[in-house]
């Protein structure tokens, strides 16, 4: 492309094909008008997480909704990988941050798990997915992660689905290195709130035959720097981290 | 061991041997008497990243210092993995992001680079020390990375010591995965500002012969994740992701 890259990125509910306006919400219109101060006839990219990326004309700016018209296709939908984090809530600028790089780091979706030692009882879920939008525009992912309602660890373990293994983030160690258990197949990676799994929760997670302990080497990791981490590892041992940057 | 672990954990500089008493700067003394409130008699780890960890006793708890007398080691001292980061100063709070996890994810040596796109011109120098030390100290590393003095990139390359690669993390693309070029033996890694290299920097990068492009997969990582993710993937790969937990 010669022309320079367009400043907006936004994800959009709706389907996108050449000629079918779109029009955003409310709080899209305000950043688009009010804080990107968009004008008439610019340019943004459109993804709605199945019809690839869409170069998208601003033809009108009314207070209550702009309006977009997708003009061609700029990327196509494509595979991503598949790979769930389970994480408990931890205060809130750490959730915000495993929240943020999960969609940066290629997590196709999102649990948050409370676990007997998790301190924040409360989740607003949607904070954490005006977040994970926020980071898919900016990553310029062509998904947004899918949030699941958060539960507790003993109902999600009960049911599991089949075929994918559970990759436990054990800090009372014994597990592989995550490096080296991470070619399973789909999976899901488990990191504990900051005080850790208590006893039970281990023993309980160690029973289940879908469950792998893993670790991620000697030091003592936040909870936040663990789960960063077993998706950087994870992507660039099994995952797309050998693809090479979309631009 | 069967008593519990102590809830202090101490970097000093002093020479840590059996029942040579060490006195705490201020700062640290305010932090054992006001914040965590220790008592007399009360047990705390302390590590100078030479002399191993040592159990020491609080013996003294004077407004202008308290002294420990260290009573026997508890680790000795270990070899660490030799890697460097090599970072452009970003926005505070990213900033403390890539410091803190620079010390849990095992990093020797952290030197903040100026380059033509870092909007930081300042870095409080004493401030990202005090966060490299308290990290260190909750992570249980047996050393506090070394803090470089801040330098313009150009003189960075200038002088660069021989047999160091220098893994540049190249946004532009075109390099090999990091997985599959980090092992080149003792390492530094290379993360631009938010902004990016500019291309005089990029050129000048990649006509030096210590310097390997390197890439992290298809998405755009913000600053602060491509840090933490290359970090993460170089001690699950070459590092020391294999160990066990060291507890």
């Amino acid at each position: 492309m010669t022309e320079s890259r367009p400043r907006l990125r936004l994800f959009v509910p709706h389907p996108l094909a050449e000629g079918v306006a779109v029009a955003l919400d409310r709080d899209q219109t305000h950043y688009v008008a009010s804080v990107m101060r968009a004008a008439l006839g610019e340019t943004a990219l459109l993804f709605n997480g199945r019809d690839g990326e869409w170069a998208a004309r601003i033809d009108g700016l009314a207070k209550a909704g702009a309006a977009l018209v997708p003009l061609r296709q700029t990327r196509p939908q494509a595979p991503e990988p598949d790979l769930w984090l389970l994480s408990a809530p931890l205060k809130k600028d750490r959730t915000d941050l495993v929240v943020e790089k999960s969609a940066e780091l290629g997590v196709s979706l999102l649990w948050p798990v409370f676990t007997r030692r998790t301190n924040s009882g409360r989740v607003n879920v949607e904070r954490l997915r005006a977040h994970l939008i926020e980071a898919s525009e900016q990553c310029e992912r062509l998904t947004v992660p899918r949030l699941e309602e958060p539960a507790p660890l003993d109902r999600i373990l009960a049911a599991w689905p089949d075929g994918r293994v559970l990759l436990f983030l054990d800090e009372a160690g014994g597990g592989m290195p995550l490096a080296e258990a991470a070619a399973v197949g789909p999976a899901a990676l488990l990191v504990g709130p900051e005080g850790g799994f208590d006893p039970d929760e281990r023993r309980l997670l160690l029973s289940k035959p879908f469950v792998r302990p893993v670790g991620l080497g000697p030091r003592i990791l936040r909870a936040e720097t663990a789960a960063i981490a077993a998706l950087a590892i994870w992507q660039a041992v099994v995952g797309d981290g050998r693809s090479p940057p979309l631009r």
